[in-house]
């Protein structure tokens, strides 16, 4: 596999980036390749790595950066030398197989959709974030934030590429797909939750229903659905808790539980979120992403690129 | 002040809800009237009470009982005898200065509606719950779930009710106003909250701006605003973090610990809900609640009613 590294995206680059894609090098036969300022890049690899930059990391010249700040259709149209639009069209072009960026979210999802394409019977593509339970396996929740707004065909079709996700590359079998809720009975919530209910129930997936707030930290599903609004609430609302938590208890808890703890909701630890509906594998990692972080994440687009999660979706979307 | 109570709401009804205004009895002035079936309430209260029952606790007959799993709208217009429609209508007609009930949800906002009346100016009533904040004081949440959907004056009303009711009964000032939203900048989320973003900014109340989920757990804001659905979620969730992690925990953590962050975020303490928008005091407890939650409600509804948040809610909608 050969791995595309956006060295200049997030708030750490593009130091924590060439740092995690030397931890990452160790770890996998697959070639990684940094895009960015290429001299830089060389200076920071020889500077991280005085024994030798391994074999199988590589640097690929963009001279550009697009900036959080920035529309993400005006800069994917007016800055073709990004690291984002040239990862990109690499990707696109099959010189990569995979394209992980801490850049921002907006212009990887709008470049995604205009350079790499939408699959076809996807209409949104969506953020497919791993969902820490604490003193459990994680589930997944898509969709994380990509669309505030949706229609019941969307959240199904989530659903549907959250599950393949989730069997493909966290390897769990049939995976139970919950609908985010305010009430477990199907006639609860909204016109949208109605509706999407309706279509989950006819669907061929592995479909528990609808599950309740309350319940979601307890792993009540491997896949959890909702619309991007309230996926997104779900996701940080989580993480807020936790942090106050640990800070409140912080002084009396034994240190190595709170480490136990801090290391299962963290969420730099999981390695980017894959957006789902692309053509190609992309990778979306926290903007705050550190080596560790950056590591994983490449590890991640590995597996995603290799369990071929793209051409599975196809497959059951036809 | 004469404070209405629903004897046969909830699920440890009638015997949790005697116990609690027993308590509640001993620690106001206010009269306590219990309603129900009259000779089953008076034994239970001559078993609880040996040493005689107190001079300000009364009871009232009423026969019937509305469930949860009617529909609302049938009950409140077929069970004229039922607690919830004898309670609302004493309370209407001024014989009562509040009304509190473990019961139906459904069945106390419809009451509320058909029997006392809606506040002019205020479209929907809203649940207004307290928010704990671990280590800090609590928030109310309002909507926390009567309105799963909402136009955006409806969440400019929330906002208005739930500042009224933190400062009259929680003695809050000029409470801070936080829309719970997917981001901070205002053209974040849905076309609802970046419409009712723009009301509230018109306001005039202390509105701070969009509030991530990630800091409503710190405390971010007093009166955290949503539409029913997002506002049902954040509760729940936050709930079941809480759950959730100390049961992880609970193994580990000092014992003194564990109860000081259970006594913080456990509902039944903070003795439930106001249900605002409607023209008399009404609160919802939770249906678990037990004698203590009973009693907090029971006090809660003195200060509701005493406060005149009502009034001052009509004086602000002008």
């Amino acid at each position: 596999m050969r791995i595309l590294v956006d060295a200049m995206g997030g708030d750490n680059a593009p130091l924590a980036i060439v740092k995690g894609a030397l931890l990452a090098a160790k770890e996998t036969d697959s070639s990684i390749a940094l895009i960015g300022p290429k001299e830089r890049l060389c200076e920071l690899l020889a500077q991280e790595s005085p024994e030798g930059v391994p074999e199988n990391i590589l640097t690929v010249g963009a001279p550009d950066v697009i900036t959080n700040d920035e529309s993400p259709v005006k800069a994917i149209k007016t800055k073709p030398n990004s690291t984002i639009v040239q990862g990109l069209t690499i990707l696109k072009d099959g010189f990569a197989d995979a394209f992980v960026s801490a850049g921002s979210t907006g212009a990887l999802l709008v470049g995604g959709l205009l350079i790499c394409g939408r699959i076809k019977g996807i209409e949104r593509p969506a953020i497919c974030s791993l969902y820490p339970v604490v003193g459990s396996k994680p589930a997944v929740l898509v969709d994380a934030g990509a669309n505030a707004e949706c229609k019941p065909r969307n959240i199904y079709e989530f659903a549907l590429m959250g599950s393949v996700y989730m069997e493909k590359v966290l390897g769990r079998e049939n995976p139970r797909v919950g609908l985010a809720n305010i009430g477990v009975e199907a006639e609860k919530g909204t016109a949208l939750t109605k509706k999407a209910y309706e279509l989950l129930s006819e669907s061929d997936l592995n479909f528990v229903g609808n599950v309740e707030a309350r319940d979601i930290p307890e792993g009540a599903c491997d896949v959890i659905v909702a619309d991007g609004f309230t996926g997104n609430i779900i996701l940080k609302l989580s993480e807020g808790m936790v942090g106050r938590l640990a800070k409140v208890m912080a002084a009396k808890l034994p240190p190595e539980m709170m480490a136990a703890i801090k290391s299962q909701t963290d969420y730099s630890e999981f390695g980017g979120a894959p957006i789902l509906g692309v053509e190609k594998p992309i990778i979306k990692m926290h903007g705050s992403s550190g080596p560790k972080a950056v590591k994983n994440a490449i590890l991640k687009a590995v597996d995603f690129a290799a369990t071929d999660v793209i051409g599975k979706v196809k497959e059951q979307i036809r």
